[in-house]
């Protein structure tokens, strides 16, 4: 059992940046996500796009947004369950909450916040009939760890950019790469299209286009695929695989989170914006673009106020009848649970006589 | 007069990121800050102090945020009445307002932003009974332009950091500095104070400490001041000076805000913050530190968030009935007032093989 004060659903810029809030609270956070590193959409989806409404960035990567992030609440130490969706929600007779995941790891905690963005970002399956015996047996439909693919043979499926990035990275990790895509076209950043197009014309990666794998074969694990080509001249290739990655997209959905009694509307979860963005159930907040109240904006920015607010009011759920006074971080500096402190340079009083 | 759609009052933070948010919506800001330059208390009272609770920022000066602000909205083309205050808010006929300084400049839009942080910092007055009469002539209680002093014969009075900077700057611009404080210990930043008595050693500073300045003496304009000594056997000292500058600190008062009908508490302006932090004047809204509301964290990030969410109904009330779509910076990219464009690169969609 993890035990921490706040369990915090969703690694993303509004979950991260709650481990700052609540660290200048002296509080400390646990946070899930079905996602196999934090940063959720930002590190997932679009790492390399630059974000211009961050306030006082000008521009900023959306990676790196959340590089500068994970170093602004270090000194709290969060802890982190990656790759598990949180699948349900427990009370106990102490008031306290339980948390368990899809894998079965539990946490627990007086206070449970929701900053599930959109909801856990579910891969897009591809039709294909007999692919649900093969999952974690040969088929995935995200890379966690790269490593696992060493001197394997991997067939990628997809035309974005998630499969041309993984089938770059893997030509010099895996014993073989084809990558399969229904058409010709590619669409990914130019530089990824064209190191693509250059490792296949040298024979680092097989390419299949105007394709799309329609059977898997294997006995305990994936043995092999077959792709079917487009031109019915040429038929279907058997090719033999240890892994089949097929990257066709994330699409978010809500997901079990939706099943805990939560007021939902329009697939968000209603809060008190007038107060402290907490759900109808007691001890339960939802902050940042998975809540929703009259006039929600969506935007990071807005993520980041309400996590601050909420902290507050989390504070005194955890801390009942004690006060706490609020210290700006220019006068009182920043503590780290590590005993690291980073403050502002003290004036000197000295005489110049 | 000058015409806008937003009339800001207050340069700092929160009114400069408003500058962005309704640049996104088409709209056009034009702030009047009593300060002579933007940023607030950021670039007028701790330029040089680091602030780590601004989101994705482990750690940033309160002056480089400021700056980071003033790129970041520069595609927007603020508009700046700088070095006077908001004096007076009267509603026109058409729904409108105009709001007049204390120097008498007209503004006029449908919408009055109140980010006036802590109110408008008033200088801490020295009690010398003539001094009024020399103010503007000779008398001035902060530094708008160096450039006055130049070749002036200039006394300073105070024992802080502005008192300490201004005297160490203006030795190389006037003709004449002296430095005055009630005490021998000077409070400030270790460089300032040393750099300081580096200056006084070789004569470039005057000094004169455990002293107060206790009499003005002048015809049109300042000529002398009369600086007594604690020390009664020293007596008094009778010094030919253009200008004094006392720099006793900055006090934040609401100041005529106060009077114009709004809804205080507390020394704050109370606002809906249930919906668009819209005041009791229809079409006034107040956001960051000069607002209240149950839960109200005086936090720079909370400012940005209220501007962010007052701008979508300051949109409306605008532009009645017309429905306005928010996209994200980074999918639709910022165009500036000015025709700029920045975006995201465009993805590539080509052929491998």
């Amino acid at each position: 059992m993890i035990k921490t004060d706040l369990i915090v659903i969703g690694a993303g810029p509004t979950g991260l940046f709650t481990v700052f809030e609540a660290g200048l609270l002296k509080l400390k956070c646990h946070l899930i996500d079905a996602l196999p590193q934090p940063g959720g959409q930002c590190s997932e989806i679009y790492p390399k796009k630059p974000i211009y409404d961050i306030p006082a960035f000008p521009e900023i990567l959306a990676g790196d947004l959340v590089d500068n992030l994970m170093e602004q609440i270090k000194p709290f130490e969060p802890g982190f369950t990656l790759g598990e969706r949180a699948e349900t929600l427990d009370k106990q007779a102490d008031g306290s909450y339980i948390v368990t995941t899809n894998k079965g790891t539990k946490h627990q905690a007086p206070v449970v916040v929701i900053a599930g963005g959109l909801g856990s970002f579910e891969p897009r399956k591809p039709p294909i009939e007999n692919i649900i015996d093969f999952e974690d047996k040969g088929v995935a439909y995200m890379v966690k760890d790269p490593e696992v693919y060493r001197n394997k043979k991997v067939l990628i499926a997809g035309g974005g950019d998630s499969a041309l990035d993984w089938a770059i990275f893997l030509a010099d990790v895996a014993s073989e790469v084809s990558l399969v895509h229904r058409r010709k076209e590619f669409r990914g950043a130019l530089d990824s299209v064209e190191k693509a197009a250059e490792l296949a014309k040298v024979g680092k990666i097989r390419l299949f286009t105007e394709a799309e794998v329609k059977k898997l074969y294997g006995d305990e694990h994936l043995e092999a695929v077959v792709v079917k080509h487009n031109d019915s001249e040429k038929g279907e290739t058997y090719v033999e695989v240890d892994n089949f990655i097929p990257l066709f997209g994330l699409s978010p959905k809500l997901g079990p989170i939706g099943d805990w009694g939560l007021e939902i509307e329009r697939n968000a979860i209603k809060v008190n914006n007038a107060k402290d963005y907490q759900t109808n159930i007691p001890g339960v907040f939802a902050i940042g673009d998975v809540n929703t109240y009259e006039g929600k904006l969506k935007l990071i920015l807005s993520g980041f106020h309400e996590a601050a607010v909420m902290c507050q009011f989390a504070y005194q759920l955890i801390n009942p009848g004690k006060r706490y006074v609020m210290k700006y971080t220019t006068v009182g500096g920043v503590t780290g649970f590590d005993g690291s402190k980073k403050e502002a340079k003290k004036e000197v009083v000295q005489s110049i006589a």
